[in-house]
């Protein structure tokens, strides 16, 4: 029989001190829900460990009672990963965000979940260093390993299960494992890195992360490009990709996120599909991918190039980018945002991106597209009001419309964001019977199915 | 109760054409061995499908009678991974051995596992594409992904796991399922790729691969660096590496094998500890970082430096290197074989590296060091007489002493080469708690133990 709320409590207390353990009504509420469109739901308690050890306990405490434990970041996810429907223990990491050490020879930084990556990036540019990896949100390292995150530079550095060398993972009866090494490279053992980076919680609660660093690069050159249409757009990233220019960085954003983007940034871009590219380097290098690239995009029906080298210009290009899904957000305040988040391969994004914008307007909603295209990974943001259902039922249509045509040409529903609930109804569809095994991993290391239960996989 | 040999036949006969299946004492001897120290051993039959049908014909019957199943490529391991040591039906996959399809757009190539990675490279060239992973043999790219395989271009392209974007696997039960897609990044479902790549035969049989290729660079160039001491040299790439400058290639060959390659190749190059480099990238840039790198070797007592840029001479340079193996064997006709592979954070190399010269020395041992010293790994390669027990028995010492050396410093036991059954001693002690995960994945996905037992876990 489940304890109750009052039990759970009193069990916690002991393992972990008052103020640690809360079932505060607004901590709560501040657990039940993340940025997306999905209903909010409350956890029963809400902790706050400080060390491993008290992860474990917390673990060991929940399999003996049998309760849910969902583990929490800051709550930035975009498919309700870490909403806990099933009720239970959240764990919240906020009191785990210390960097625990920085190998500069190594490339290498040891940190604690809570650590969020502008928080690392501020810390490692002492040293010459940064982490590459860069969702919109200011997210938690231990939350973009759980989501197996990514963002504008993995076409260059890799999403981030490419940056992680180590996790220390608490499994559901509390054994804590190491999944990897310091080594660069290993063919030791079943490689569990790559298992538990994407597995939102589902087999275990990340308490440390050894990751890959870079160092920053001699030179950085950006550059804002118009096009007449996304499809030219498209088809100069894809032009400039095999002539084997190396891109760090290739975003699209189309004319009506160019507008938001103008708006909430004060910006005065040209609004007109525009990718937003970056190339690393040493200069005399990149001054002849870049006479090169300009070559390319003339070809593509270019309207205007700007490039941009100085750091301040740099990082107003960046921010605009990176402030685009707030800037729908604060331009639609009584609307929540639904992202799609399909990912193809390059050959099959320009027709991908017509398809989704022919949807928006067959169905009549406001929308606007943005991508990291160098990996084919592209995102419609649309602002819905989740009290009509009339809209949702138009935008889930939408979602799946578009999911759909991605997987039909060999893509998959989720790029970047993760399945969480939102994109458990397509699990089937894209793996088929492999989804079979990874139910048959969950069940091996979670018998009991209390770690994050009902994410990913349905039960 | 298990079936006689001649049930077996009768039963394979009954799925497979008369020349698919096999008893030839000299096919089964064939496979009975891979290029290691390692005691052979004999399959009951060796079996050739042509087609994933068959694969998963043969894993049903296996299934149903309860006889293992050992995959075989080129039998190139280095661990003993192919030898079946609880005998049963070996499945030969070279009659899978075509290039499916080259998506020149999506830099995508889908192949049979029986290809082997000089076979793919040939097909393309024709395209402008080049296949990175490049380990010493002429392997199979099924069994280059089961050993999660590397080689000299790892430090710039990455390791077999990270070219993997789907397998197609026959699972022990017949069932074929696909761990990827086509996508360039996915955060869907748990990540089944990086679990099946470097799983050596264990939970399945590859029957297809879409790996990742890249278009041939604009320009290359190689180096040879020679320096007074290895350690020397190792502090010269460290230098390097955290200069910024992109190495494509970086392979240490201390003065022992230098001696060997100058006898096999037919080559004169000094004898000393010597860097082999490439580099990859546009003219200007590489001009640029080739002088920024001549500054830091002359720092680190570099004592020559010779530059290539036309083909030949890249061919013949990198030959030497490749051949060092081979000219080992063919320098110790009588001997076999046994080759340490560690793999250590960079910092900790170079004492690695001294430590197994002073330990080689202690135990009179012959032996040349050799490594992929951009990631942190190197190998000793000793030529052991398998008639003297006592030369076995201090090859080993020496193997142990160098495993645990790195291990003790976050390294790991094999960087390349995997565990089949010369590195399981080490499993243990470098996973802890977490081989329980690994064997609680194997005993999920292939119950009876059918799938090459007794390999990377001890059962």
């Amino acid at each position: 029989m489940l304890p109750t709320t009052e039990e759970l409590l009193i069990a916690l207390k002991g393992i972990l001190s008052q103020d640690q353990v809360s079932i505060n009504q607004t901590i709560l509420e501040q657990h039940s829900k993340d940025e997306s469109y999905h209903t909010p739901s409350l956890p029963d308690i809400v902790v706050f460990p400080a060390t491993t050890e008290e992860v474990s306990n917390i673990l060991k405490l929940a399999s003996g009672f049998k309760v849910p434990v969902i583990p929490f970041g800051r709550g930035t996810s975009l498919e309700g990963h870490v909403i806990p429907y099933k009720k239970g223990i959240t764990i919240d990491f906020s009191l785990m965000n210390k960097v625990l050490e920085i190998r500069e020879q190594d490339f290498l930084v040891k940190v604690q979940p809570g650590v969020t990556r502008t928080q690392l990036n501020k810390e490692l540019k002492k040293y010459g260093l940064f982490f590459s990896v860069d969702p919109g949100a200011d997210a938690t390292l231990g939350g973009m390993a759980a989501t197996n995150a990514s963002g504008t530079t993995s076409v260059r550095y890799g999403v981030m299960r490419d940056q992680v060398r180590d996790l220390e993972v608490v499994l559901a009866d509390g054994t804590v494992i190491h999944t990897g090494s310091l080594a660069e490279k290993s063919s030791s053992g079943l490689h569990l890195n790559g298992l538990f980076v994407g597995s939102e919680g589902t087999l275990g609660c990340f308490t440390e992360l050894t990751l890959r660093v870079y160092g920053i690069p001699e030179y950085i050159m950006a550059a804002r490009a118009s096009f007449p249409t996304v499809h030219d757009a498209v088809s100069a990233v894809v032009s400039i990709l095999s002539a084997g220019i190396p891109i760090a960085r290739v975003e699209l954003v189309d004319e009506q996120s160019m507008k938001q983007v103008n708006l909430f940034s004060d910006t005065d871009y040209q609004v007109k599909p525009t990718l937003f590219l970056e190339f690393h380097g040493n200069k005399a290098g990149l001054k002849q991918d870049v006479e090169f690239m300009k070559e390319i995009v003339a070809d593509c029906q270019c309207e205007g190039i700007e490039f941009e080298t100085d750091q301040a210009a740099l990082n107003r290009l960046w921010e605009a980018r990176h402030n685009l899904a707030y800037a729908y957000i604060h331009g639609y305040p009584d609307k929540k945002m639904m992202t799609t988040d399909v990912c193809l391969p390059i050959s099959e994004l320009a027709g991908a991106i017509e398809h989704a914008r022919e949807e928006l307007n067959k169905l009549g909603l406001t929308g606007g597209i943005v991508g990291h295209v160098g990996d084919g990974n592209f995102h419609t943001v649309l602002m819905i009001d989740t009290n009509n259902s009339e809209e949702i039922k138009k935008a889930e249509e939408f979602n799946e419309s578009i999911v759909l045509h991605a997987l039909e040409r060999g893509g998959t529903c989720t790029g970047e964001h993760g399945v969480g609930v939102g994109k458990q109804k397509y699990q089937e569809r894209e793996h088929g019977e492999a989804l079979k095994v990874m139910e048959k991993i969950k069940m091996a290391l979670d018998p009991e199915n209390l770690m994050n239960p009902n994410k990913i996989m349905k039960f």
